[in-house]
């Protein structure tokens, strides 16, 4: 095992745990070897490893004895990358769990491992322990997937579920997440929309059969959003939740993450807190929802464990060989341009309370072809400016925003318009 | 294939529309030899198949060249059994959709495939569409299963959400499924959960790795339900869902299918009309949801077709001797006697409306140690009698059950009481 942190830990208390259990139903022992980590003393303190398990010598780690496959849980890309690749170039399967890793250099990990005759097994690397990867890429073969939306960072719907439930503002829900161990210190990663949008590489290559890039990903994150966004929302019959969506249309592949108002009704708008999910819909088989916990040491442990189980028992490797993701030679897809994107957007104003304003506004978006759907005003309370909801029918992104910035520079509108997309995943 | 029905016309229809792109996927074709059918002709006509295709000869039928698996879209149990028995003995593996064959002859069918180094593949014998075998077999390897709920019947699950959100009676929500096709002419295999339950017996005895069969699985159905009941449920934060329930408790495993009152807030409550989903709870993995079309032509024929190709590509003959389902020589679990069964209980009663009913109600569950945790009594309108609907804490049906006959034939209660459990399965 490469790394030794919350969820290595995991990983090595199931070994310990139910290691009778695996023995009997695999036929044969799966035993942890060697660990490597940077500072061996802090990982054996912290870990309660037998100190000779630990080691911080590479060269050591790969000459362990009886070493087969490596499990791949420290993290980052550039030096662990080259781990891994050595592990591949020695003819050891790896087990992984780092999504950024193959957002960014699976299409060269997996060929190496085609080449080597060994295997990358990558279920813990999206949505923690739901088994989303073998729900794709082995229960739906003999679909043809053109949609997926997926709830993929639980620290972002934590959050969004505290503000929605609990009426707190970004902040407060963000110091809560942080003090219940959801956010990290630097929350970067998760509210910019960044992990999700890693995870989006990796589901997305398997659901659609295509070489996917991060950069292919249109990304935008969850701090800027405000209550009283959510409150209109709620108002019109949505919840807001941070989706991860990949489209295979006309003009190409959509990929994007950003914040979302889907109908509060509708089945992904039900996963709360700290889960996750993911809507797949496949042309025979309709709608899957997979729903459980995205993250967390025992159920991230539990997706690299069964990668681990299935690696031993032999069949996997065979599975992996004929695997179509990011297969040598695949050609990169079409990406749809973000301008190209067509959805509904819910639009909120600061507009001056006074005459002929509406018009000035639905004049800007009536040039830029956006038609509008409906207009919420409530009765203003005091202050020359009052918040103007409106929300559009079907329109392009490269149609509307320009005409918000237009609407920006309006005299009669006091600071940016917010925008939030209103996305209605078919019930399928 | 053998049979060539609904979900045979479905798999023939993927096979042809789509055998390109598998054959792309795969590096081999796979192709669609040769349809065993009791009535060629009919089949011919109403499939659209080519006739050369189609035979009634069993005979021919096994000697097709290059037949190399067997699909058994057929249905039934003796005579289906020994032609998917002579197709495992002739070194076919076969991938079948029939919960009824493997819930009574699963033991037996597993141990010859294995025997005869060939498989049985058998994700559309529950849950459709959903990856539900594939998820728990290889997606949950690690875990250690100890409770599984399922809606496993879209019948029933339409009946019922059409009760609830419609108001319709059950005699008016079953005509209603009837006409849409969602059940059959003689509905007793959905209603009475016989369906569930034998799919339960596939599930369970993948997710517990335990030898069960039908017999273990205590059943009743939702044809007795009365909506003055969902009303009352609603009013207590309830829902109702036919639920096939399986849990390892320290007594043994308990297997049941029956009606369940859910909190409205579950997330098992969110599934609606025709749609299956099951809760899994792994000891690592925690709480995991796959949801999605339970039945019908394409979502059945995507796990069969599913099925199909991962037995073409090698992988799953692999995995499937190494899987630990049915397995020779496995000893029966302990199965809880259903009188054992702890719960939460829903009852109402008749009761006349004069001083002291209470006091005698309450009074017989009581001596029975049955307590009681609320009761709703609405202002009267006119008639003797009113319904009084009363929940329990947890309580031993085997003293609820004869509480409630002693209940019935007090000369205040009018007809039988009505009993619903209470089932929250937690967050997880």
């Amino acid at each position: 095992m490469i790394g030794c942190g919350t969820v290595g830990g995991g990983v090595a208390r199931l070994l310990s745990e139910q290691g009778a259990e695996y023995a009997r139903r695999l036929g044969r022992r799966v035993e942890l070897r060697r660990v490597l980590v940077r500072r061996a003393e802090r990982a054996v303190r912290e870990s309660g490893l037998e100190a000779s398990l630990v080691t911080q010598d590479v060269g050591a780690f790969f000459a362990t004895p009886g070493l087969d496959v490596v499990v791949e849980v420290a993290g980052g890309v550039s030096e662990v990358g080259e781990l891994v690749k050595r592990s591949l170039e020695t003819g050891r399967s790896v087990v992984t769990a780092n999504k950024a890793l193959l957002a960014a250099r699976g299409a060269e990990l997996f060929a190496l491992a085609k080449r080597r005759g060994v295997a990358v097994a990558f279920e813990a690397s999206c949505g923690g322990g739901i088994p989303l990867v073998t729900a794709t890429q082995f229960g739906m073969m003999a679909n043809r997937i053109d949609d997926l939306y997926g709830i993929l960072n639980g620290t972002c719907n934590f959050i969004l579920t505290q503000m929605t439930r609990s009426g707190k503002s970004y902040g407060q829900a963000l110091a809560e997440a942080q003090a219940l161990g959801y956010a990290e210190a630097d929350p970067a990663m998760d509210v910019s929309g960044r992990d999700a949008a890693q995870k989006l590489v990796v589901l997305a290559s398997l659901a659609f059969g295509a070489r996917l890039e991060e950069s292919d990903v249109w990304c935008e994150g969850i701090d800027r959003l405000e209550l009283a966004d959510l409150r209109f929302g709620a108002e019109l019959g949505y919840d807001i939740k941070l989706l991860a969506i990949a489209e295979r249309r006309a003009g190409g592949l959509s990929l994007r993450v950003h914040p979302c108002f889907v109908p509060a009704e509708s089945m992904i708008a039900q996963v709360h807190g700290s889960f996750n999910a993911v809507s797949l819909y496949g042309h025979a088989a309709g709608h899957i929802m997979c729903y459980g916990r995205g993250a967390g040491r025992m159920p991230t442990a539990s997706a690299v464990v069964s990668d681990l189980l299935n690696v031993a028992s032999g069949w996997y490797a065979k599975a992996f060989g004929g695997m179509n993701l990011w297969a040598d030679g695949q050609a990169r897809p079409v990406i749809m341009a973000a301008e190209e994107l067509v959805c509904r957007y819910y639009i909120r104003l600061n507009a001056l309370d006074r005459p002929g304003v509406m018009a000035k506004v639905a004049a800007v978006l009536g040039e830029a072809g956006v038609s509008l759907s409906g207009i919420i005003q409530h009765e203003a309370s005091a202050g020359a400016f009052v918040p103007l909801a409106i929300t559009t029918h079907d329109a392009r992104q490269g149609d509307v925003l320009p005409a918000l910035k237009r609407i920006e520079g309006l005299d009669v509108i006091e600071g940016r318009p917010v925008c939030i997309r209103i996305v209605e995943p078919p019930a399928g």
